[in-house]
Order: structure tokens, then sequence, then C-alpha cells
């Protein structure tokens, strides 16, 4: 019996659209988790996050731990009060920040042992360690186990050993997880591009029995196509009755070929990395406000949206607040494409409880190319 | 028949509350005047703004007009509908910044030549050029004249050339205005330390006949006692039925002093500028958020008041915004310091009306020092 239920409301293809109903509230299904990286889903309030329409958001162990420190957050009532959102929060292992951002990491059977990006001091991260941050001292209600991601391209012999890795990290994540009804153990399936691996790391994760399964090692430079072929495989592995999380992931085009194929959950600091750059993601794709043609349009980036940024605010006025290198540009466009995004996806759930996923699919596509 | 009525309900002393009633609302005095410098309160969304108390904010005419350009505001509609602010605002005529901000500035008899702190492109700004972006490019509210503000120390002749400079220029500016309804236009007072010239100066401003008096060239170096020293006699050479606006100021204990000898209005970067720095501004005075004495403090900055960065937010979690330079500990404090701000005015205009000014004004002085 898995923590969290899955209540699936419709199918359309192999997309599904429901809720997961959490001890912190539903998280309506297909969902985007903005990233809280540390303690902060970037130069927004939890109320503008909130209003955005996201139902749950991510928080990044590796950076959390090391600042303001796992135990610091938690004697301060851990990470939901720390940072005011009452919703549910996934956090990540902090495996993937450790091999990606700091310049000397060892990964051993053990552990992974790493040097801090901030200060160079040395910490040691194992699976007990990161289900210990994640369940015990943060308090995330999704808690991820810790795995190896391989880059792109892999050999087939690296892509099998990080896998293999995963999965028994995998195993002693669950061991230290233990049985928890408010809280719940997502795996992580490995094996880059390679069919093979993809089955025998979700048959070795099911085998230890997760309450959710991501896909990882995905959205590490293969491009889309190559997402998708391995997309066309990888979700089907993982059981129906459980969410399937697609981890990293992405542009609004990857979204909707991914649910499309079956994926249920989504992080991806790209619509706030975005905004703080000045690029507003849009229906008709991405648009970067710097450009000299938007110093005199009136418009706002979306008339219709709830988003007060996406609808009230000038294009000509976004454009000037970013030549001036001014804070509220980088507020206000990250705000915009957190709604954008969450609305892309309240449109995704639309189509697939109406039936009509393929034809928005085919429309969406059409629209971001025009962009 | 001044444009706007200023409309006095209680004295205490030389301190004076009640309501300034301009075209675009009723602005309760004694005022603060959060500054949005380029079209923007620094952080801050104007709704922010609003819900901190704010009835009035003003806009820097220099900055402006380099960028995105007084004709271009113009061409979207005026500062008020492309920065979505629809209270009143206060423009200054943009002569401090060209003379403070700009590496190369030539004061003449009929203009100021600079080049552009941004680019380096030459501008011109007369007094009638001022008037013209003000009143009818930005479409400002309350409309300031081109001044010369000296530095201090200053010698008296110098004093005397600037005030003199001042005072055609004001006579100029009032001349290019004209008589107009829904807008306003101040003069300004000058003549540093010097008691004489300030009535010197009073005197000519009243023959010319403003709208509004503010008293500038105060807040420049001189130091808090200095500043109360000209604030005992300048604000009564200024007509009692009319706003009086310090310009430039300032901290809490400057503001108290000078609402206590007879100023209306006032505007000052401070609570935003200390805002990003991680300084937080607080009945006890001024505390830097950044010191590890916070690290693990879970009380707010103020649980009274109504301000959601004031009240909801821990210190600890403030000081882990500014460790890790995150944007949103940025725009917390800015909005922290703007509400702390709005609520002194508040209280100020309370105290006034029920007389007991005096003792509010020694109570905050012991409780500033205490910080």
């Amino acid at each position: 019996m898995a923590a969290f239920p899955l209540k699936i409301s419709a199918t359309d293809g192999a997309a599904r659209t429901g809720v997961l109903v959490t001890s912190r509230g539903e998280i309506r299904t297909p969902a985007f988790m903005p990233v809280g990286t540390a303690g902060t889903v970037k130069a927004l309030t939890v109320d503008q996050v909130k209003s955005s329409g996201a139902d749950i958001i991510l928080g990044n162990t590796y950076h959390l731990m090391l600042r303001p420190g796992a135990e610091r957050v938690a004697r301060l009532g851990g990470l939901h009060k720390f940072m005011r959102w009452d919703g549910p929060i996934l956090t990540d292992s902090g495996g993937f920040q450790v091999m990606s951002l700091t310049k000397i990491s060892k990964v051993k059977e053990d552990a992974v042992t790493f040097q801090s990006h901030i200060d160079g001091s040395r910490h040691v991260l194992s699976p007990e360690r990161s289900i210990e941050i994640q369940a015990d001292l943060l308090g995330s209600d999704i808690v991820m186990q810790l795995d190896e991601c391989v880059s792109w391209p892999a050999e087939e012999a690296r892509a099998r050993s990080a896998m293999e890795l995963s999965a028994r990290w995998g195993a002693r994540s669950k061991a230290a997880f233990g049985t928890r009804d408010a809280q719940a153990l997502f795996g992580i399936q490995q094996g880059s591009t390679f069919r093979d691996l993809r089955q025998e790391s979700a048959d070795r994760l099911i085998e230890t029995g997760f309450d959710g399964y991501a896909i990882g090692g995905l959205a590490v430079g293969e491009g889309h196509e190559a997402m998708c072929e391995v997309l066309d495989y990888a979700p089907a592995m993982l059981p129906a009755d459980r969410p399937r999380y697609l981890m990293g992931v992405g542009k609004p085009v990857d979204l909707v070929e991914a649910v499309a194929r079956g994926v249920d959950m989504f992080d991806c600091v790209l619509p706030t990395r975005s905004g703080r750059h000045g690029q507003a993601w849009t229906l008709d794709g991405p648009v970067n406000l710097k450009n000299a043609r938007f110093a005199e349009d009136d418009s706002p980036l979306d008339p219709a949206s709830d988003c007060p940024a996406s609808r009230d605010y000038s294009k000509a006025y976004l454009h000037h607040l970013f030549k001036s290198e001014e804070i509220l540009g980088q507020v206000l466009l990250s705000w915009h494409n957190i709604a954008m995004f969450q609305s892309l996806m309240s449109n995704l759930r639309s189509a697939i409880t109406e039936g009509r996923l393929e034809a928005f699919r085919r429309d969406f596509a059409a629209r971001q190319r025009l962009g």
C-alpha cells in the first residue's frame, strides 16, 4: 500500500490525468513543480508561486544541506515552515547536483564524497544520509532515492554500472526510509538511452517497491528527439498505478510530448532561470524581452491570463526593466513563466479529460514552432 | 488658488496632519514617498507598494529621460500607465541626479548640460525642458522646478549663487508650467545652512507663487544635528497653507524630527536601498540581517505588522536568503522597510491628531538609540 494514492480520473492514449493525494493536499496531475532550489523559488514569494497554480514545489537537498544546513532547517521547524510553503514539497536526493556542480566528487559503493562549491568544505552523501536529510530534517513529503546519473553520451558499460549502483542505492534508500504514512519515497530509473538497461532498472526498482517512480538520466544533452525515443518505452516499464516523474524536464514541447507518453510529474529550473534572463515562454514559443522590437509594444504577454505579471504589464515595460537591470523585471518574468507552465499543465489536464490530447499536441507543436 | 488643496485636520506644535487632495486621490500627510527611480520602486510590484500604505510615489526625471526616454513614456501613455501606478506621482526635476551622478555636467544660466552615466551621450536640461518632461511627457501629478543644489559644506557666496539661480529657474519653471488644474508645481528652497539665504530663497519663491514648497539642499552630508538646526527655522519661512516637502530625507529619526518641525512630505531611497543590502529598519533601529546572530532567530521582523514581509517570514529565513544572495531576500526586505516607513508615518499622523507628538518623539528617539 503506497503512501499517497494516485487517483486517475481520465486517460487519453498513454496519457493520464488525476490527483496524487498527499498528506499536505492534492497534486493535480500531470503536474509541473517549480524548483525552490535553496528554500525559495527564485525571485518569487510563495504567494506568487501558489497563485500561479502550483500544487507542489521542489527543494534541492544539495543546496539546503550546505546552506543553511539540514540540521538548522530542522531546528527551525522543517523546510515547509522555514520557507512558508504549506503545500507538498518534493526534494531531490542531492546526487545530481553533487555530480554536476562540484569540482571534486567521488562516487563509491558506500557514498559519494564531495567538496562544497561554496566554501570547498568536504561532505559525504550516502543513500541513508540523503533519506535522513530529506525525510527527517527537511521534512519533505516526497523523498527521492540517491542515484547516479551519467552524462550523455554514455558507453553502455558505464550506463550499466551507474544503473546498477542506482538500483542498489534504491534498495538501501528503501530500507532507510522504512514505512511511513505521511511521506512517500520514489525510486529513480536509470539506463541512459539503452532500452534493455531501462527495463532492467525498472524491474529492479519495482522489486524493491516504491511509492512512485522517476525517470532519471534524461535532459542531460541528448536532445528532444532522443528523449522522446526513450519516453516511447520507459514510462510503460513503470507501474501504471503509481506516479511517474520525469526529472529536470523541461521546455513546454518536452512537457507535452512526455505527458502524451504517460508521464505525470515534472520539475525544471527553466521558467525561473529564463525569467531572470529576460526570456518569456508563450504559447507561440520563447521570446526575448530585451529585444528592441518590444521597446514600444504596449501589449501584455497574455491578456487572458489570471497572473498579474502576464496580464497587467506591457512588454514595453518589461523590456525597459530588463534594459535597466531592475529586479522587478526578474520577478515579473519568473512569475509569468511559472504561471505559463502551470497554465499549460492545466490545459493538458483538460485535453486528457476531454479526450482531445492528440489535437492539442499537434496544435501546440505548430504554435511553438511559429514562435 | 493652488492646484491641490491641503486640508489640515490637526496640529501639534509646529507639526500638522491632514490630506493633500490631488486629482488622483488623497495623500495623507505627513507622507513618505517611496522612490520609483526608473519607473519601478526597486524590487517591488506596485501592489506591494500600495499594500504597504503608500499614497504617492516619486519618479526620477533624470533616469526616465535617459531610459526609456520621456517621449517614449509619453507614447506609451505616460508614467502612471507605463508602471501601473494609478495613485499620484511626484517627479523630481532631474537636476540633483545630473549634478551627483554624471561625471561631466555644466551649469549655465540657461540650462545644465551633461553626459549620460549610461552611455556618455550629451543632454541638455533647462527649467522649461524639465517641466515639459515632467508635466507633459511623463504626466506627473506634482512637478518640481529645476534647481541647483550645492554640496556641503558650501561657502556662503557659492550657496548664494546657487540659491539665486534656483530662484530664477523657479520663475522660469512657473512660466513654463502655466496654470493647470490637475497638476501641481512645487518650488524648491535652497541656501545651504545659511539662515539669511533660506529666508531670501523662501521670499523669492513665494513671490513667484507655487502650489507647494520643497526644502532642498539638505541630507547632503551635513548630518542630523545640522539638518535639524536648519529645520528649526526653514519650514516656518514657507506658507502654512501649502505642503512642505523635505527632499531626500531620510532615516526614521530624521522623519520624526522634521515632522515635529512642520514638514509634510518626504522621499528617500533609504528603505529600498537598505533592503537590497540586508538592512532592516525597525522600531529599535536598523539591524543587519546578514549578521550571524539571526541564523536561527525564528521570530519575524514585526509580528504586529500588516505587511507579509514583516510578519510572516522569520529573521532566520531572511538571513539565509541574504547569505545565499537570493533575490527574494531583496524583495522581502525592501517591502518590509517600505511598510515600516509607512507605519511610522501613520503613527506620526495619529500622534499629531491625538496631541501626543512630543511623547511619541521622545520614546521613538530612545528606542532608535537602543537598536
